[in-house]
């Protein structure tokens, strides 16, 4: 029988979706469960591979699915490994052979794992905004900044299966922020959504300007967010800032691999209205003439609860 | 008769030098002619055809000849065309179909063209350090700041030929010095034999410190590297300065594309014994954890004389 079907799985650091999906992209079952993280490798990926035997249940597939493809962070396309991924417990602090145990858990069904900035590529690529594009660089803006990178139609592994890692370049080089990786100034601790709420609280600290701001204890970007539509004058200098930041690493970005598009894809993409403009004036600002205004800045359109899973199962079409 | 030789072409903005290649690396004839940029581009194809003729012939290796492949600045491999090049006069304005034009003189043999930068990382691929290796970044130090990335084994075109723009990345974000291209604080601003001269020039304008330096009218990256063998403090410095520079960049594309390896080429290379320490501490300081120690720097091995028409001749293997 022809395998019509595949498994994607997105792995966070506090939920892991998994979910059927069929050749045109549409999601025929799907469940969330817990990452957990203070179990095992072992134990977790059981955990996992019930999840998806379920799923594979519930969509009426069985023995129909080609294979499983899986997003995590850290995770290698070479080696199948998930290492040293600060916030997944039992990945922590060793390398986890993980597409080879959960394959074993599944009888013997292929996985495939990259990282979930890749991922997202991948399903943007085969569903999303950049179908049929064949160079173009992802950006994912969450928590932290992912990004994964296409060329000639292929994601970008480098030699080790690491490449990719634009929220750990430099965007400030003197007394920037400490990263969450140790360095300082990358531009994930300023374009991040957690780099946004940063922002805010620095300049609600450093000025006595008015604010709807003030009022908050704990800001989050959708604060930021909420209170630049409602014509704050801070919140909308810090997307100014924000997009500003983002902008001018863009610029070096496109000069490295001369992509059709940059897709922004994340939580904080949703503050397009605001984060647009600056980070177009600052790319275009900061690109060689023959860039200006050539290279398309994309917003991602995939249904945000599908898109982890869609971006996931894409890769399982290639094995 | 089997075609067992190729021609490589450098054309730089002084002279241009012309070279028949066999498949082991050796130049069995060369010449270098004047770069005329005052003529119009056909008489300047005419005059580089006919010193291609007279090096086939003086090679011995009359319709033995694969095809001719051409190093020039802002070459496109995709069409062909060197477009807006700033230093060729009669490619200044316009875009010339320099493969075309080439191709009718030479009785329809074929060519092919790539920039400057992106020849030498061929050249080093194929006969040099790099050979075997499928990830590395080429950085060419000349009079200004080059890069030829190669990706799987195959130099980055990205999606209109005009990929690896490195020295236009921005490696000073404030007051930056203004570059040839108009923007500032560019890489070959600072990096560029140019830029070390530049850098000279400032730091003796702004202070009284003794110098071997000041005794000379125009300072040359030769005068500080020689100065420097001398001990000079200034001198010295210069280099950690530049090094540093570099080193802080080189981090931030080793984490876009995970390469195996960085290779130096052109003129400031040769400042290997001051730049090599400074290079590696900036680019050690400033990847993740995982790429530390890990990605090597090379000095390009190839006979500097060689270098540009193996480099060019290379890819005339592929036509």
């Amino acid at each position: 029988m022809d395998k019509k079907y595949v498994v994607g799985v997105d792995i966070g650091g506090t939920t892991s979706k998994i979910g059927v999906v069929d050749m045109r992209g549409d999601v025929l079952s799907q469940s969330v469960i817990k990452t957990e993280t203070t179990v095992t490798a072992v134990e977790f990926i059981k955990m996992l591979a019930d999840a998806i035997k379920q799923n594979i249940v519930k969509a009426g597939v069985e023995g129909q699915v080609r294979g499983v493809g899986v997003g995590a962070p850290n995770g290698n396309y070479y080696t199948g490994c998930i290492a040293f991924a600060p916030n997944l417990g039992w990945a922590a602090h060793e390398s986890v052979e993980f597409s080879k145990l959960l394959s074993e858990e599944l009888d013997g069904m292929p996985v495939s794992l990259t990282n979930d900035a890749n991922a997202a590529a991948v399903g943007e690529m085969t569903y999303g905004i950049a179908k049929g594009m064949k160079h173009f660089i992802m950006i994912t803006l969450g928590t932290g900044v992912g990004s994964g990178i296409v060329i000639n139609g292929e994601v970008l592994y480098g030699s080790d299966g690491f490449a990719g890692e634009l929220g750990h370049t430099c965007a400030v080089r003197h007394n920037g922020r400490l990263c969450g990786c140790g360095k300082t100034g990358c531009l994930e601790a300023y374009c991040s959504a957690t780099g946004v709420a940063r922002t805010a609280r620095e300049w609600l600290d450093s000025s006595t300007e008015p604010s709807l701001l003030r009022q908050l204890n704990a800001i989050t970007s959708k604060d930021v967010y909420d209170a630049a539509k409602q014509g704050d004058a801070l919140a909308l200098r810090i997307f100014d800032f924000t997009g500003r930041i983002l902008g001018e690493k863009l610029a070096d970005f496109i000069q490295f691999s001369a992509p059709e598009a940059v897709v922004l894809f994340g939580g904080l993409a949703r503050s397009r209205e605001f984060l647009e403009a600056p980070i177009l004036k600052a790319m275009n600002d900061n690109v060689l003439p023959l860039w200006k205004g050539k290279v398309e800045l994309l917003f991602s359109s995939l249904k945000e609860s599908d898109a982890a899973i869609l971006g996931a199962s894409a890769l399982a079409w290639e094995l």
